[in-house]
Parts: structure tokens; C-alpha cells; sequence
């Protein structure tokens, strides 16, 4: 079996030898661009990661639909970025900004296809699935990104409403990686839908993740502004968790922190800090990262899985949510 | 073997009987709006059309890849008219119009997403042939646009320029559509290939056409106001065709047109339209559409097709051209 270390040296070395260059080259730079800019690579890193475990044959077959989730997410990237107005992504400007908002339209939709050309580089007999799964989770992804922006308006919404989101927008990627993996490595029905449900509650427990360390995270290593979230009054897990938990008096206090504005930038950051530490947000959402791990691992407890099989998972959602970046 | 009348009714109900809600419906509201406004449905009809020469077995897995044509074209639509800034299509108000941008965008996304999930009806031996065609296809596609875009910018393109645009704008897709339904219905790769050469040369002329009914159409019946892309200096093919054969003094008499803006669009329009008259072009752009037509009818002649299939082939091109809409 290989190692989650030999696995992510496959992922760096075929994102390097990828092809993307192509006619009209106003399309294609900002696809290579989105590429080389990088990211953890979790999703096809965690496809290679469940496929590994019922074979060891790595080849074009499971390496490039790997890449597609990758390209997909990318694609996902580009046009959240113009629908959020974002500068910035991943300290470098976004593909929007560099390079106008048709051009990165336009190069988003090409990404979205690409990321179907190297799914179908798995030729099996499970294509059929494979092209099913992936169809149905991008266009979760798409209908979480709605609710994101549809949430944006609202005043308030629910700890349900919440991880309805997420379960879309990250969840059901995490989840398509994990099972799809599993299915073309040959993994029965079973093993492959636990794997789905892993793949899912990781992705919960990664986003959470992601959402704590935009606040409680060190800038330097996390690579990007601490407290930006809190600045977009975004509908985070942990802003989320303080409408629900906050008290009458709290809730004075919160919506006073909300209506900052951008002239008082530090000041707001540094308050809506103090709040969430005060109702013991902070410390809760390590907790809740914890549970969602633990529910995630439990998820393929009991599906005939061997003892190294469950390692090597255990090994990858340890890194998921033991992170500062 | 199916009538065109018959294959017109089938799609027709079939796109009545598509089921495209889904939650949120902020983002799904658009595409069926998209679908209903309609069209000409080309691409379906070309598609089931090639099937139908092969097979009268006319069910989901044949229908359903046809109406992914329908849909993929669709979601191009609401993107390009984004990137142009158009107001209406169709007469009616244009996606991003009605919804706004972002999301237009993103339900854009979702609607190229389902053309994916519509083409994987189709889980017959040759799933990976169609899926790699469509893809392809689908690149090309904004691979013209792109240029299309380019185009806007540049003072001058050549006619080979041109053809290039909209054989990957336009040609590509009706090619890929009257491929795809030669192989669903089993034809030989000989004829599939003809049967792709017979749909690319079909929509230059298909988009030769429209380009001439958008300057010397009749508004009532074309369903737009006519002038419209004089009123832009969209490089049509008119425009493309005086670019290379004015002369001198021509030359300056097509600056001057150009440079006029929309205070003078009426004395525009009348001018431009003029000049193409005076040039020769009007004329000549129905000449070259019924070259392009012959051409697409002499690539499927030597492939062992029988009489009626060519008659059929031959019938449909002709809807194709003879049209005021």
C-alpha cells in the first residue's frame, strides 16, 4: 500500500506534467495559473488515498480523474471569486482581477469541461458511475454556492441551514472523492458508500476547520488575512454558532460588532474574537472538528475494512483537521 | 425511418416533459426559463435525426444525449449574453437581466453540469466515444467565443479568421451533434466521421446564414431587431467579406459607417446595408451558403449510404438554409 507521502508526490509530479496550454491562449492561461497556484490538493489526494486501498496499480485510470476534482474545484474557485468580488486567492490575485471577468468566466467554463475530459480517462466498466457521481456532486457544489450567496442576504440563519450549505459546497466533494476512489479501485458497494460517508463528514469537519482558522489562525502560516470573515459578516460556523447561542444581552453586542464597518477593521476583528471566546465558541468548535472525525472514521468502522486500510484513513482525516493552513 | 416531422414532435414533448426543478430554485428557475424560451432546437434534431437513420429504436438512451446538446447550448447562451452584455434573446429579457450576474453565472454552471447528466443516459458500450466527442466539442465551443471576444477588439480579421470562429463557435457543435447520433445508433466509424464533416460544413452555413438574416432578415418573422450586429461592428460574415474586398475609396466609406454611433443607428444600418449591396455581398453570401450546404451533402456521398438516408441528410440541410428565422 502506498504511503500518503508517496501519494502526494504522484498528485505534485502529474499536476507539474500537466498539459494545459491550447488556442486561444487569452483561455487557457488563467486555467494554468489557477493550477499552479496551488492549494492542499485534499480532493484528489483523498481519491488516490481510498483507491489505494483496494489496489496498487496507480496509473492514467485513477491518476487523472483524481485531477478532475482538483480542476473541478479550481473552475469552482474562479467563479466563486468574480460572484464574491474577491481580490485575492491564496495571496495572489484572482483570476478575475488579472485578468477581467468575461475572460474568467469564460476560462472557469473550460475548466468545468476539462475536469470531464480527465474523468474520462477512466475507460472501465464503471464509467457509467463514475460520470453519475461526479455529475450529481458538481452540481451540489454549484447549488451549496447559491445558498452561500442567498445567506449573504439573510440576517439570520440556522445551525441546520449551515451545514446544509457546507454538506454542498465542500461535503459532497470530499464525499464523491472518497467513494469514487473506492469505486474504481474496485471496492464493493458497501465499502464504497461508507466511504462516501466519510468522505462527507471530513468535509464538514475540514470546512469548520477552515472557518476557525480564518479567525483564530496565524496569518503568516495560514497565508492569507486573519479575520476576513468576520470583516464580510460571513455566515461562518462560528458566527453561526453565536446567533444561536447568544443571550439577549449578547446578542446587542453582536449585532453592534456586525454593523462595523470596514474604517474600523481591527477593532471589529479583535471584538467578534472576545465574543466567540466568551461563549465558549472557540474552544466548542475544536470539539465539534474532534466529532466530526470521529464520526467520520466510524463511518467505516464496521464495513470489513482491515486494520492498515483504517490507518491510512484515520492517518489523512488526522491531517484534515490537525492544520494551521 | 422517422419523418423530420416526427422527430420534431419527439423532442418537442420531450423537452415538455423535462424535470428541472430542484433546490435552490434561484437557481434552477433560469434554466427552465432558458429551455422554454426556445429556439430552433438544431442540435437535437440534427442529432436524433443521424440516429434515426440507423436505428428506429428512438428511447431515452438516444433522446436524452440529444436534449444534452439542447441543454449545453443553452448554458452558452446565458454566459455569452453575459460577456456581451446583451439585454433580450429571443425577445425576451436575457438570464443575467432577469437574475443578475452572479447568478447567471452560476446557474449557467449547473445547466452545463445537467448537459453532462442528460449525455449519460446513454450507458451503452460506446459511453466513452460520446463522452470524449462531447467534450471536445464542448472546449471548442468556448474556444470560439473566446476569439469571438478577441475578435471584438481587433480592427480587422481575415475570412479564414472568421471561419475559424464560428467553426468552433457553431460547426463544431451541429458536427458533434450529427456524430453523436451516428454512433448511439450504431453507424461505422466511416460514417460517423462523414456524418461529422456533414454537420460541421452545415453550421458554417447555418451561422452564414444568420449572420445574413440578422442585416437583410425580416424583424417580424427573424424574431429580433434587424441591424443588430451593424449597430455593434460584429465581425459577421458581411462585415468580414467588405473588410476584404472594399476598395480604396470603399475603405474610407466603411470607416465612416463603423465610427457612427447609436444617435445615427437607423442612417447606420441603412448605409452598411447599402455598401454590402454594392459590393456584391448580399448576393454572394447566398451563394456561398448554398456552396457550404453542397459541400456538407458531398462529404456523406461516397460512404455507402442508401438513398432515402441521403434524402433525409438532405432535407434537413435544406430546412437549415431556406429559413427566415
Amino acid at each position: 500500500m502506498y504511503t500518503l507521502k508517496e501519494i502526494d508526490w504522484i498528485i505534485e509530479k502529474s499536476i507539474l506534467n500537466m498539459d494545459i496550454g491550447g488556442d486561444p491562449q487569452s483561455l487557457y492561461n488563467p486555467i494554468e495559473y489557477m493550477i499552479s497556484i496551488g492549494g492542499k490538493r485534499v480532493r484528489p489526494r483523498l481519491c488516490i488515498i481510498t483507491f489505494s486501498l483496494f489496489s496498487d496499480n496507480i496509473n492514467k485510470s485513477i491518476v487523472y480523474p483524481a485531477l478532475a476534482l482538483e480542476i473541478f474545484h479550481g473552475f469552482t474557485l474562479i467563479h466563486d471569486d468574480i460572484m464574491d468580488k474577491a481580490e485575492t486567492r491564496r495571496n495572489q490575485p484572482t483570476v478575475h482581477k488579472k485578468w477581467g471577468e468575461n475572460c474568467a468566466i469564460l476560462s472557469g467554463d473550460v475548466m468545468s469541461i476539462m475536469a470531464y475530459r480527465y474523468l474520462a480517462a477512466y475507460t472501465g466498466d464503471k464509467l457509467s458511475q463514475v460520470l453519475e457521481l461526479f455529475s450529481t456532486t458538481a452540481a451540489q457544489v454549484c447549488e451549496g454556492q447559491q445558498y452561500d450567496m442567498d445567506y449573504e442576504k439573510m440576517p439570520f440563519i440556522t445551525n441546520a441551514d449551515y451545514l446544509n450549505m457546507i454538506g454542498l459546497k465542500t461535503g459532497a466533494l470530499l464525499a464523491c472523492s472518497a467513494k469514487m476512489g473506492a469505486i474504481i479501485g474496485g471496492a464493493s458497494n458497501e465499502i464504497s458508500d461508507a466511504l462516501y460517508k466519510y468522505g462527507f463528514l471530513l468535509g464538514i469537519a475540514f470546512q469548520i476547520t477552515d472557518d476557525y482558522l480564518d479567525t483564530f489562525g496565524n496569518a503568516q502560516i495560514f497565508g492569507k488575512k486573519i479575520g476576513g470573515d468576520i470583516l464580510n459578516n460571513k455566515k461562518s460556523w462560528l458566527l453561526v454558532e453565536s446567533l444561536r447561542l447568544a443571550t439577549e444581552e449578547n446578542k446587542n453586542r453582536l449585532s453592534h460588532i456586525m454593523e462595523m464597518g470596514e474604517d474600523s477593521a481591527a477593532e471589529k476583528i479583535e471584538q467578534m474574537k472576545n465574543l466567540y471566546i466568551d461563549l465558549g465558541i472557540k474552544d466548542n468548535a475544536l470539539n465539534v472538528i474532534l466529532e466530526y472525525q470521529r464520526k467520520a472514521m466510524e463511518a467505516v468502522s464496521n464495513v470489513g475494512l482491515k486494520e492498515n486500510q483504517l490507518e491510512k484513513l484515520k492517518e489523512f482525516s488526522e491531517q484534515i483537521i490537525y492544520r494551521e493552513k
